[in-house]
């Protein structure tokens, strides 16, 4: 409404700009209901429930998916996942964009995927979006947090607790709070037996 | 009720002390259900009832507030928010004292504000409370933790999972575990235009 | 199914091996009904109603206990609570072996004591799990991460929002993520009266 002083945030003066929330509202109504009633519902244990509820509402989901109870997803339009994908009790899958998981990824209990940000300098705060994308075999460990915009490379780990605030390399494991990269991932067919 | 050996804690002669919760039980017990039924349930969307039941139960909120589905607040009689405020989806403002947020203040999903704390060194692990204030412009980004007693100071920021154990200085940045300075918050309008 | 290249997860191959979950399926099923009806309904705020239900599955839980809302206790069949145990709001024991805690025990609001982990070096992504034992007058505090395997020590503290990935050492106060050692703990009645 009013002209906020230079420095200032006014909130007020918040404006999506040109993003696109992929739906209209009606659909958007709908899924937050489904949401709430069977993925977010810890009463639900039924993971092809929820995958089918999800492919309704435009995910594309491979073969073998287990999604367990207490799940949060934003947009199932936005959300693409491969075969043998592992969704954890209570991870939240906050994809305002595109959330992309490859093939035998683990999200485990409690992640948090962001998508969402804001551009801190803006004083209407306007958004600063990233898609994530977490490649073949990785893991992201219980109660980790993966930011907007980090790619989670093919087989690397986010350890228990980590806060992600970049992307990975492959095959290389990651901790703390911000997040930086500890050991290699080997793998035991790495060893090749001994004669 | 036994006394406890030196050095020993025994919680059951914790004693909350002079700790004055600041309503009677049968206004906390009716929050309690309102507070699970409207606010906790991510099935409410709608943030003007909750702006109308909080204020109902004594909070003060000013013009303009945005609250997300599935927050918690432990004590609206203790809560203050200025002009323009957004509390995001799950945040979580534990007050057994007062919270207050000045104007413009986002506290972004899953963060939680804890008020409480217990003396460690006493065996009775007496309470050790403390308000938190965040000014005027300043956002708590997705999951992070303020502990007991903080100030986030004017305009300044607490990362994305950060866990803040201090006070902060305005316009400054802070991230990790514990959170400390990392940069500058430099507005957009801070850049006279070049003549 | 298939065989997974040389250095690739395949989750689709794993397999519990010789994993017990403690019950047959259909105590498992009650379990899971009851756990999301009282013990993860913000709406219950009996602590007795909680504990007589988690010792009619199996918990060990003795005198004092303080449970409050919208806790979640994955096997009560693996539980033990020494005497006056408080589990804050939204702590999650997430326990698919055994947790263990001594007399006097704290775990505050939003802790994860988390169990479970995979061998990441196992293409099949094999268990790894990890017995959790908090001894007396230990404190587990708001928001922290405990991983499995560990062991928190007689009177020893784990920060608020601490990632805890190793044991601690008795009286000693853990913080950070991964958490280390800021400080001693001393209680008052360390210091003798002058005489």
């Amino acid at each position: 409404m009013s002209d906020s002083p230079p420095n200032r945030v006014d909130l007020s003066r918040f404006d999506p700009g040109n993003y696109n929330p992929g739906r209209p509202f009606l659909i958007r109504s709908l899924w937050f209901l489904v949401n709430a009633l069977f993925l977010q519902n810890p009463l639900n244990p039924s993971s092809s429930l929820k995958v089918r509820l999800l492919r309704l509402f435009g995910a594309k989901i491979g073969r073998g998916a287990v999604l367990k109870p207490s799940i949060n997803v934003k947009s199932p339009w936005f959300l693409t996942l491969g075969d043998n994908c592992w969704i954890g009790e209570r991870a939240w899958l906050d994809n305002l964009v595109p959330i992309t998981l490859g093939n035998n990824v683990c999200i485990s209990q409690g992640v948090y995927l962001c998508t969402g940000n804001h551009d801190w300098s803006d004083p209407t705060f306007g958004y600063k979006l990233g898609e994530i994308l977490v490649e073949d075999g990785a893991w992201v460990c219980a109660g980790a947090l993966v930011l907007p915009g980090v790619v989670v490379a093919d087989h690397s780990i986010v350890a228990g607790g980590a806060v992600l605030t970049r992307s990975t390399l492959p095959y290389r494991v990651y901790a703390g709070n911000p997040a930086v990269e500890i050991r290699q991932r080997n793998m035991k067919s790495d060893a090749a037996p001994v004669a």
